[in-house]
Formats: C-alpha cells, structure tokens, sequence
C-alpha cells in the first residue's frame, strides 16, 4: 500500500471546508453516535515523527472531552510485558456512546519489529485481526489511518525537532531507527499493511506531506467513516445483513456419557487428598517461579459444587500466588463494553494464577438461555471466545477449564440441604429455583458450548460431580497433571 | 512495642481452640459484616521470614473466596514509582462488606528505608495516619499485625529458606539485609510501631517464634476485632458516638465579594488568548520532560462555562498530554468504596495531566445539600480532602482549583439561551432547573468550601465568570503563572 504511492493524487478532497468546520461536523457525529450508544476506535499510526500529534489535535478541537479520550502507547512497560501483547489495548477500549483515539496501536510490535516475518507475523496479525472482527461484529466503528511521508520529508522533521528545545524530548530511538532504515522500514510497513487491511477493517494511507492537509483529510474521512458506520449498524439493527441461522447442528451431547457413578470411598480420598494437595501447591510455586500465567475456570449447573473444588484445589498453595474471581451480573460500566472487556483486565501477569468462578461462557449459558443476548450473539460467541483463549495460550499461558456435572436429582437434594442448614442457606437463592426450572434449556445450551469450545489449547475437562470427593480429586489431578505438562515444555 | 518484647507472655491465649475452628468463626464474622456492608483491612505486616504467607493462609483457608482479597505489596515497580506512594494501596481497598488481606502495606516504605527519620519520617506516617483515619471515619475495620521473631530464628529460617528448592526463589534482598543488621532494623522498626501506634488504630505486635501460635493468635485476634469494630459500628450507626455539632461557625462569604463585572472586549480577548494558549502548550510540555504531575479541579455553578474554560486552556496542547475527566454519579462500585476511591486511581503519573471537570468537591456541594452524605460526613471531609491534596503535594504535584462563578440572572439566561440552541440543548437537563431551586442551599455550601478547603499547598482560584471571555483568559493565565512556578521551584 506504500510502495508506488502517489503522494501527489487527491492532496485534499476536503478543502472547500474551513478545519473548523470540519471539525464542528465531527462534533456533531460525536453527538448522534452518544445518542445510539455506538463506540468508535480511531487509530493514528504511521511513521515517527509524520504529524500524529498534530492530526489528533485537530480530530478534538470540537469535541466534548466527556465522550472521547487519546491513549497513546509508547514502548511496553515492565508491567505490560508481562501480559498478553493486546492486553493494554482491551483496557482502553471505548465504551458505547464514546470515541477512543489510539496513538499507535495493537500494530506498534508488528510495526516496530523489522525482524518479525512469516509465520510468527502472521500470527500476530491473526490475532489483531481476531479483536477487531470482534469489535466490529460488536457494533463499534474502526477507523484506521496511517499516515505516510517520503524520505526526505522525515528527516526534515527529526532535524527540525532536534533544534527544537521544548519539544527535541520528542525524539525518541525509534526516530532515530527510521532515520537511518527509512527503505527497509518502508518496506516491512507495506507487509504489514497488505496483511491487515482486511476486508471488514480497511486501512486508509494518508500523505503527511502537508499536515494540514492531511489533518482536514482525516477529519473529513472521520466524518464520512462514521456515518457509513452508522448506516452499516443501524442496517443490521433492523434486520438487514444480521445471519438469520446459524451453521450449526447438534452432533454430540457430553453431557449425556457423564458417568454420575463414579466414586471413591473415605479411605482412598483421604490417603489421595492430602498429597496431592501438597503436589499442587509445588507446582504452583513452579509455575510461579517460570513465569507462566495460569487461568482456569469452573463452570458447571447451579450446586454442582464449583465452590468446594476450587477450595480444596488451592487449600495448600499460598494465597498470595492465585486469585479467585467470582462473576455476578455486569455492572453499567461492564455493560458498556465487549461482554470479553471484564475479564480481559483481570487475565494474569506472569506467573499469576486467575481461577474464574463462572466466566465469559456466561454469555452462550445464562445470556443464551435468559435471551440477553440474540443468537446472532452468541453463535459468534463460541469462535470469538476461542479466539480469545487463543491468544492466552500464544502466550504460554496455562489454560484449564474444569465443567462439573450432577443430574437434576442430585441437584434436588442439594438444594433442600442448603435449606435447611444455617451456614449454607446463604448460598441458595431464587435465582437457582428460577434456573432449575430451564434445566433442559441450559443442558442444551452447555452440551454445544462443552463440544464447540473444546480445542487443543484449551480442552474441557468435564468433572463427575456427583460425589464431591470424586469430583474434588479429579481437579486436583487433571491441574497437577497439567501444570506438570507446561512445566516440562517450558523448562 | 519491640525492645524488651516479652516473647514467652501469653503465648496463644486461643489453644483452647483448633486452627479450623477459628477458620470457621472467622467465616461466620465475614457472613456478618458481609451482611452488615462494612469493610475489613487486616494488615499483616513484619520481619522478612517471619512467616506471613503461613499466617494469610490459614486466615482465609476458611473464607468465602468471593469476599476476600489478598494483595501482596513488593517493591514499586517502574508504573508504580510515578505515583505517589499511598496511590498503589488505595487501588486495593476493601469494598464494602469485603475483607482485603495486605501481604505488607502502606509501611512498606517506611519500614524498608532505614535512612528515614527525623522530619521525612513524620510527613510520611502523617500521610498514613491521614488515610487510616479516613477509613475508620468511613466504618473501615483496621486491624494491623506485626509478625515479631527473634534474631536467631530470623536467621534459622532464612538458611532453611536457601536450603529448598521450591521456596528458596522467596529470599530477597531485604532478607538478607535484615539478616546482616537484624539490630538497626529492630531500632528502626521500633521507632516507626511506636510513631504509628495510632489511639484509632493500634498496632498487634504478634510473636511468631512458633508460626501455628501466631497463626492461632491473628486468627483469635481477627474474630475478636471484628467484632469489636462492629459494636462501635453499630454504636455509633444508632446515634451513639457521631459527633452531634460541628465545629465551624460561617465567617467568610468569598462569593459575595467576587467582582461580576469584570470584562475583557473582544480586541483584548483576542490579542490575549492566541499568544496564552501557546504559551499553555509550552508549560504543559516542560511539565511533561519534568516530570511534574497536574492535578486540575474545576467547580463552579451549573452553565458557569466551565467545559469552555478547559476547551480553551487546552486548545494548543498536546492531546496525548492531558486528559479530561468529567464527574458524574458514581457507579455501584463506586458507591461500594470510599469516596474519594474513584477520584484517587485517576491521579496522574509523573508528567501527566488530569482536568477534572467536577470532582471530589461533589461530597461537600452537591453530596451536602441533597443530604447523600450526612453532616458528620461532609463536615469531616473538609479535612480529609485536605489531607489528600497536601499528599499529592507532597509528590510534587501541580494542584489547580477553579471556582468559576455567574449570579442567579446569568445562570437563567444561559439555560434559556441553550434551551432554543440546537447544538446546545444536550447541555441543559431537568436536574440543572432542580438544582436552580436550591440556589441558597447551594451558595452556602460553597461558600463554605471555598473557606476550608483553601490551603497554601492547595489554593481556590475564583473566577468571574459572567464574561466568559474574561474567565477564559483569567484560567489560562493562572495556569501560566502556577506552572512557570512550580518549574521555576523544581527545575
């Protein structure tokens, strides 16, 4: 997209409108998109030093500072290396109804790193292109810019700077880098921009040559963009291009070859328990002292006994080195965003351990079954969702999910035992009588999740509840059993 | 507390009990101030190797994981190092009706920093006393721990620690500075329990010449304070210990004295303002490569013009620079926490700058009058918001408060003007004619603020506001003339 540009075509199809006005129009966007609670990314990137700063001055002269904000991501810091590379993106992302202005992007490692080529290029492309589908199936505009200047043009600029005092701060080393690679940096930026100019997230190359002209060039384009998007959104709202079916027909049902007899007598457990709670308290100082980030989850029907397990699971480990995180309803601020936003923040650093008690699949069990999501929704979800677990797991990330399982009967007689004693009725609510009512409804809704979310990176184990001590063992099995597998790859 | 520390008196005054036992007790006590809303702090704080993680592990084995929290406080990393200190602490305060366990804590520093004394070492346990105050005042528990072991066994178990395999990655170099100057250490540590062995809030000095004693000990003690911290709760929740009166008897009306006819014509404003802003550009970029963080307020009443203010001050600068942070209603989680809780995790790093467009100046205005907050709360927060700008102060910070001010006619000529204006008609709600009818209500309690909260650290400025032209101005040059000094001060 860079080679053969022609900086001279089109300079500035906008140029019949002041800057101010333009940006007076934007304003206005800003305030049709708060109204239909539509979330709007604007990427900047482009070269160093190619005017990025000034561009975005402009794009919010006019806007009301409640509904926009700029984040600008510079070198990783310690702490977010020790994440997921998109992890600092998720945490800024725009809530509906506001306008994000990223400064550099989820592109800055691919963009910045001349050497990163083929297959592991393309799997961090994979990976971008994986958030902004999502993004975009989310309802939220992307607009993406990148702005380009010949050669000559650059070194003009980082000269001019130097001799700036109040701004030579400016000029960091990756100015200098492209100051003396401008050719290969040309080329590695047009790689990466052929790669990722999808055909749902388009790039838009701008000529900084003028940065005024460049700045009404992407302040109108704004414009433009937005409204297309509205059109693309409001479209669907009403019909038009959502899928009407989804490509799926229930093959397996796991949770029909459960076998509920399984169980161990008193004897065995406790001869099991006690070591293998130490082993795992081993491990997770093991995992801790390599760096590997541990995220599990437990899911299963109501009382099935999630509780318990993580509690005997982590009985031995220290506290410090593992978190649990239970998931309630979402709070508006959590509502305002991607379903996935809330637990992104919360995915461990390095050598963390998060243990979900529920988690994201919420949104193809309770948000399936209750319908506060539409199927469109949650039939995406699936894909979205291993996609997500995708990219943990590029980051050696140790990933269990644990589903536990105990017939409608078992279910019954829990229920009535938490009745009845007083320091377990808290934990009964109407809620699961509500939800015991659908029991067919959501064995449905997991039987499809348990077989189109079980992948290689990220398996399902699904755990015989029916007796606790059963159940209780084979978490604290399957976890060593793991821990000990990404262990021996990594070390 | 610690020289002549008698470790054989009433060794473990709770062995009547076993450990799962008390685990249990401590259980049904977090049911209760779960139930009741009210938030624990335990703090266990101590030698190195003295067995902190073996006592936090036995306090939550028998918690219910989805109230609790530990968080484990190292050295400051590189993010939290541009903070000032207590920032990284307040992040991880108990909601209500939530227990937060503190693996070492706000005494981090002081404890660590054998070379604090004297007058440093005050400022500092001021600042902590300040904040402990605070929660107490806000029906926080505070229960802080400090594990006490002899020379020998400090330097027993850390051998040991370098012994194992699995655990010897837990020796540090503070390990082994205390294990080299076990005697400064005891003198200093002596010197700080003593200096923050606060009437309000006691320090617990435990031995953990034996860990399961000391872990039996924090358990019992926990119970047992819990409880305490409950009935003075509660005391004072039926009327009990609140204070009755305030001690304030309006002196000053700041506002009756403001000059509303202050003026600027138009040639004035515009020959001004172009070279102001620019110059506001230029300080808001040495502020930036100094390192110095801004904090600015701006209060005022409804259609004082105080989003026109900051689109002018910030017209020129940098938008990556700054951000506008703009108050409404808080959220449940807000809600659930101290008050000033969401303001404190937006403070700025080193360099940054954060506008806020309305703030924790709510709690004494708007939290006032319509009576969310009662008068002991408001009464008292006059001097907890002082304590918390002298803190920022004290990192350097660059405080700006602005109180931009129009009488009663001005205000009903702007909500009509923006009632017919179509790009302005967003701007006016119910809730600004309802709060027009408390005018009276309001002005008192401002007036009031603008008395009690005007310090040398961090002063109000009023603003004439009937012309906004003249404010405008008036904002951009008090910023010029804090910033030039602030960097004349520093640099």
């Amino acid at each position: 997209m860079l080679k053969g540009y022609d900086f001279k075509a089109g300079k500035n199809p906008y140029k019949q409108f002041k800057t101010k006005e333009l940006g007076e129009r934007l304003s206005r966007a800003q305030r049709l998109i708060n109204n239909l609670n539509i979330p709007v990314l604007i990427i900047v990137d482009g070269w160093e030093s190619s005017g990025k700063g000034f561009v975005i001055k402009d794009l919010v002269k006019e806007l009301n500072p409640k509904h926009f904000k700029v984040s600008v991501f510079e070198n990783p810091t310690e702490d977010e290396n020790k994440r997921p590379f998109l992890w600092r993106f998720w945490n800024k992302l725009p809530k509906k109804g506001d306008i994000a202005i990223y400064d550099r992007s989820f592109y800055f490692n691919v963009f910045n790193d001349l050497s990163l080529t083929g297959e592991a290029l393309d799997k961090d492309i994979r990976d971008i292109s994986s958030i902004e589908k999502l993004l975009l199936d989310d309802d939220t505009i992307i607009i993406k810019f990148f702005l380009h200047q010949k050669e000559k043009t650059q070194q003009k600029r980082i000269d001019k700077l130097k001799e700036d005092e109040d701004r030579s701060f400016m000029i960091s080393e990756r100015d200098e880098e492209q100051y003396e690679n401008y050719g290969d940096y040309l080329n590695h930026f047009d790689t990466v921009l052929n790669k990722s100019d999808f055909t749902f997230s388009k790039w838009h190359v701008v000529s900084s040559e003028n940065k005024k002209d460049a700045s009404d060039n992407i302040l109108g384009m704004t414009i433009d963009l937005i409204h297309e998007g509205i059109d693309r959104i409001m479209g669907m709202k009403n019909g038009g291009l959502r899928k009407e079916l989804r490509d799926y027909s229930p093959q397996e049902k796991p949770l029909e070859k459960v076998n509920l007899k399984l169980e161990l007598d008193d004897e065995e457990y406790d001869k099991l328990k006690d070591d293998l709670q130490m082993e795992a308290q081993r491990l997770s100082f093991r995992l801790y002292t390599n760096g590997i980030p541990t995220v599990m989850v437990f899911e299963g029907v109501d009382a099935s006994g999630k509780g318990g397990a993580i509690e005997r699971l982590t009985r031995e480990m220290d506290p410090r080195g593992y978190e649990v995180l239970t998931t309630a309803a979402p709070s508006e601020d959590e509502k305002a965003h991607h379903y996935l936003w809330r637990f992104y923040k919360d995915f461990p650093q390095k050598g963390d351990m998060k243990i979900f008690d529920r988690s994201w699949y919420g949104r193809v069990m309770v948000e399936r079954v209750e319908q506060f999501a539409d199927m469109e929704e949650w039939d995406r979800a699936y894909n979205e969702i291993n996609e997500m677990e995708q990219h943990l797991h590029n980051f050696n990330t140790l990933i269990l999910k644990f589903f536990i399982y105990i017939d409608k009967e078992e279910q019954l007689r829990r229920f009535k035992s938490r009745e009845t004693e007083p320091d377990k009725v808290f934990k009964l609510t109407d809620e699961d009588w509500r939800n015991r009512e659908k029991w067919t409804d959501y064995i449905e809704a997991m039987n499809e999740m348990l077989v189109r979310t079980d992948t290689d990176y990220a398996p399902w184990t699904i755990v015989e509840g029916q007796q606790k001590k059963y159940a209780r063992i084979k978490v604290l099995q399957t976890f060593i059993e793991q821990a000990g597998k990404i262990l021996d790859e990594t070390t």
